[in-house]
């Protein structure tokens, strides 16, 4: 379970996840919500006064769960670590709706108006970024990557990637693609830090 | 002046360009546009039926002012050629507005229920990867780039990065954060498919 969040409140953000891949993100209404859930349309603006305050926890609700994800990615050699995380983090289970896509591509345009979405979109970006600056900095410790290896320029080029491939899918016929393409991108990048003796071994 | 648009379509464009900034894209009506026009909105009517049809016109008007700029690169070194190239994508003069980058994501999110618009944003993906492919294949030929650059890799690539760095600065404090960073990360891709005659020379 999320922490912060109760099996009452999963049941609620599970309901605002269907209307949200349902609806999109501008014509969702707090009935909408209700309609996928058990509660009436009062029970949930008891908890939440507006549908931008459920959101904004819905949003909080699945950082939560992208966090456990990525933190359970644990694989040995640094390579693999970077291509899970890569990998977890480009195509969550959450992302297979085009619906959700769709959506949270509007959710991240308002984003500029909204600090609560803001605030949530950019944690998400910086514990990408500081999984990524981690595990390049462990492994050029230990001579896996070079000693060059900048763990800063790199956590910049996995996130960008990624919020590459995650917008170029929206409008395209072939959803998947630039998600390959972007793997493809990433596996070739971690091979170029890894140290010489390294890819001679 | 873009193909296809005469002077008056010119000033109802950059109406519209001025209303999309201000209004965004959801909110946005045919009298905002009116507002920033000369016209009364019965006379918009008159050309387009619906905000939509306007909106299909404004991104294909946008589309021409991008081929044209991009066309205009001309660099004699191809590295440069395609780091220009990248500069006018990822900062096209029209991007300067805030308001402008959040409509366009804004647009670009409801390109899977809008056919026009996603022909249209295809065409602009489509555009700068014929660039990309075309700088290449030409460079390596002439021994310029490496014998083993993917040209289709690299355009990949090119537009991955451009479109995780529009996509990026849209919630940001830092707007310009992500552009730099791309620019970055493209140059040394760059780089490393310069053959090791020209750089050795």
């Amino acid at each position: 379970m999320v922490p912060g969040f109760d099996a009452t409140d999963e049941g609620l953000m599970s309901a605002t996840y269907r209307a949200f891949c349902r609806r999109g993100f501008a014509s969702l209404t707090m009935q909408d919500i209700a309609d996928e859930s058990e509660k009436r349309k009062a029970a949930l603006h008891y908890h939440y006064d507006t549908k931008h305050d459920l959101l904004a926890a819905f949003l909080e609700y699945l950082y939560g769960r992208f966090h456990e994800r990525v933190d359970a990615v644990d694989h040995d050699a640094p390579a693999e670590q970077l291509l899970a995380l890569a990998e977890t983090v480009l195509d969550p289970p959450a992302s297979g709706e085009r619906g959700f896509r769709t959506a949270m591509l509007e959710l991240r345009a308002q984003a500029p108006y909204a600090e609560d979405y803001r605030d949530r979109l950019a944690k998400v970006d910086r514990h990408v970024r500081e999984r990524v600056v981690e595990t390049v900095a462990e492994e050029a410790e230990r001579g896996v990557f070079r000693d060059d290896a900048d763990p800063d320029e790199m956590a910049t080029f996995v996130v960008t990637v990624i919020s590459g491939a995650h917008t170029r899918r929206v409008p395209l016929d072939c959803p998947d693609c630039p998600v390959d393409a972007a793997q493809t991108v990433l596996a070739e990048r971690v091979e170029d830090l890894l140290a010489d003796e390294v890819l001679a071994g």
